[in-house]
């Protein structure tokens, strides 16, 4: 299962070498992501309004690998998707392109804690099937 | 002639007191703004792509006015207009709603100058028809 | 009395016309203005860490006019003062120079409200002397 | 050679869940790395101010890992310090601690190009000198 995010790149984000700022790019992915999980697990974390939230995540680790710039105007998509599936961590890949050129991917590990501690708990399988489209 | 930007507050916008963070409101407004010149005037500044500019201009004043504010995941509709057309400036204002009820407004004062300077000239009467939608 | 807060503009911060970017001249306020607040007034909101907070603020209006950018690597002094107390709002001005040459500035209605909600309160005296310096 | 950069984490930088969000993290580390390079390297590129630049580089990879977050208030102490020479590259460690706690850290593979081109060139010896403080 992949999940497509698209955004418009903005003025504001590009930088004086007429490219997008680097740190920009965590925050497409973070877009990316959190606007899967809103979607795919309305019930999971307390901000994305569950009453009683069932899980919960951190970022442990986020890797991002540059090819090309995205430039001011470009229309994003970011392809989203689960790599690998631990007990208590999963892995997601965010792959960025502009008309289909692949333009920086990133990996991030995520760890799954129990909703409002920082405390690892084992990820619960609606929360797989629910990203694997399963 | 009103100009529609629609856009959904991303995760990383908002603050610890759960809304959107102030200076986010200008850069959606710079960000509906220059999309919309962008779009009405693709031959004005340079940014935008144009070898030869016949146009640019310089935020002087904005004016940010909070009845509400934007949350997580709200989906905003920011409506601009020119409201006072002058010889080297005129003003525009872009008024911020979700589904149709207001969250805040904001005024600009923006001077037209010479591409590539920062010297006041008249407004071109092309600009004012694109943005007028006359 | 004065408050001045001091930073340096990132480059991260500067567009692609080699000036800092509109919103940020919101966000460098915010912050001039928040680390002026949690210094004098520490028994304030929540989130400067006070357990039982007396005193809590919201933004209601934000003017901005600016004389001339900031640009990447300018040391800025951001001179902040209450020009106005009213009995449940006050205005402060903000004053932005890079070696004593003004380059902006901003006025800020601010009101009063009971900690925690967004309902209005009178200025507590303990604030108007606080931020005054009597 | 390890240079340290000092700042201040600011309240709009604070998400939600009162943790710094991930992207200024990221944003933290190129002003930790910018201020380094315009020091060490003011005859580098044009954006430092150089008319005519020997130097200039782009982040190829940025891996950040985190062990805590950062929160509004704290001073946060950036080390950075260059890992590894290669021919054409270079990898940089910042390493970010509060108090000398430790909260993140993160690793850049950066690449030396030919100033005005994204054209890898060899890092030029003055810049290994003046980065490792040889």
């Amino acid at each position: 299962m992949t999940h497509r995010h698209t955004l418009r790149v903005r003025y504001g984000e590009c930088d004086m070498q007429g490219v997008v700022f680097n740190a920009h790019y965590l925050a497409y992915c973070d877009d990316a992501l959190t606007a899967w999980m809103a979607a795919a697990l309305p019930e999971a974390v307390p901000y994305f309004g569950s009453p009683s939230p069932t899980f919960d995540y951190m970022v442990k680790k986020a890797e991002l690998t540059w090819t090309a710039p995205f430039r001011f105007g470009d229309v994003v998509d970011l392809d989203c998707s689960v790599v690998r599936w631990g007990t208590t961590s999963f892995d997601v890949r965010v792959r960025g392109t502009v008309d289909g050129d692949e333009r920086f991917f990133a990996d991030f590990v995520q760890v799954s804690v129990t909703p409002g501690t920082n405390i690892p708990a084992a990820v619960p399988d609606h929360v797989k099937a629910a990203l694997s489209g399963g």
